[in-house]
């Protein structure tokens, strides 16, 4: 009997919760850490995590794969930390959802052979341990983005990974990665955020929206914090996306203000054919 | 044995055919009308509609509830050419998404009495017969406007009527409902929209959104012609709440722009309590 492959999951939370469950499900031998105590001895009763990293993380070095699920403005310092117990791995990845700025950093470090960033877009507006699950990322998509010299092993382990997830890997740049995840993510987030916040203006209740309502306002109730650091990575790339919802949303209320039932209806059934027609 | 009470529905698309579908399920025999011969042909078929309202919609004299479920830019004028035939009626109310026209309009006819408004808070993205189900109600509110001179009798009809279709009657004035819905419903319906043609903007597909952005642009899929009628009737609520989105959207840029993390975490963090605690 071969022994268990080792990986090491450091953020033990939604994300990095659930690749530790699926690892663990896999046959790996999962060892974690977590800022906070609880959710690794949680991950321990639960049969998840074999171990601790043990003392500044020294075990890191056992890990043939390193995933690094902590928040977006946390992970560049982290990996810089723990840069010197990496050079073993074959595998360094991330789960953030901007991608520029943490492939910059593994590239600045010189861990650009071993490293490749993920992005596995299969979030949920809970957080945490509690809320990671087995099967998070079924059918999902999982982008991973490379360095400028992340070797073909380091790409095949990423995608054994994510593959062993369930996700469907979608490889590209992280400069495109970023720049598409503003309008396809980060903008609804935002979006669906002012709207719970107009709505609260309005003195509306979230229990008093209809089943669409509450559909749009429902990531609003998303980690403030996470957001926070994802929006300002990638304030560039978002501040065009808000600009264009402003823009239709203005000649809705301009069409309103008219009485301009034409130009109500096209906005209408411009949004109509786009559900219906991708 | 008695004989069955008798129902009218004017309208069998998602709203008048689920209403019919109740009506039905609960004993009373169904006299149906729709522009489109085929919706009453399927309803007729299924056993929902007992019969055809005949010849300029005749046999509404006999009908004891006569639901008016078209479109709301339709029904003061449907109103008006059925009104001759209602006055033997002891309800007669509609289902539309802005109240004040219709009372308005059924108080000018003199049929003040008999009428009183009625909205079921149960819409979906589809729309039609085949849209239309049993249990569409069920557990949503059905808001009840009452004329300046609706009946006792009327009104107690109309909490019969929806309590059979297992909605919770919330009753209020007319000009109320609509400013309220202005912001609980018709804000997200438009910003449902506006989101899907901000994404078409940025050359995004529905199907690369996630599960959040698939929420959040749900509701663009329903009907143009419905919508432009609700939206250019409820024009002066709707105008203040768009702006309040616009604003919000507008902070977040701003905030962004200014690589302020502590404004952004202010929004999301208002939205985020909002969704928690309402």
């Amino acid at each position: 009997m071969t022994p268990p492959r080792t990986a090491a999951v450091v953020g033990l939370g939604l994300i990095g919760g659930s690749v530790a469950r699926e690892l663990e499900a896999a046959g790996w031998s999962v060892l974690g850490h977590d800022a906070d105590p609880d959710a690794l001895e949680h991950a321990r009763a639960e049969g998840v995590a074999a171990a601790d990293l043990g003392p500044g993380m020294r075990r890191l070095t056992e890990a043939e794969w390193v995933i690094v699920a902590v928040p977006v403005d946390v992970a560049p310092a982290l990996l810089a930390e723990i840069a010197p117990l990496l050079s073993g791995a074959v595998l360094v990845t991330d789960v953030g959802s901007t991608k520029r700025s943490i492939v910059a950093a593994a590239e600045r470090l010189g861990l650009g052979h071993t490293f490749v960033g993920s992005h596995p877009l299969a979030g949920d507006h809970r957080s945490g341990w509690r809320a990671s699950s087995r099967g998070l990322f079924r059918g999902a998509r999982a982008f991973v983005t490379p360095t400028r010299t992340s070797t073909p092993e380091t790409l095949n382990a990423a995608r054994e990974l994510w593959g062993l997830c369930g996700a469907r890997v979608e490889m590209l740049d992280a400069e495109e990665h970023d720049a598409r995840l503003a309008w396809i993510s980060h903008l609804p987030q935002l979006a669906s955020s002012a709207l719970a916040v107009a709505l609260e203006s309005g003195n509306v209740a979230r229990r008093d929206l209809g089943r669409g309502g509450r559909d749009l306002t429902r990531l609003a109730g998303s980690a403030p914090d996470l957001w926070t650091a994802i929006a300002l990575e990638n304030a560039d790339a978002l501040e065009p996306a808000i600009e264009a919802l402003i823009a239709q949303l203005g000649e809705v209320r301009g069409a309103l203000s008219r009485r301009d039932g034409r130009a109500v209806r096209r906005l209408l059934e411009r949004g109509h054919r786009w559900t219906a027609s991708s």
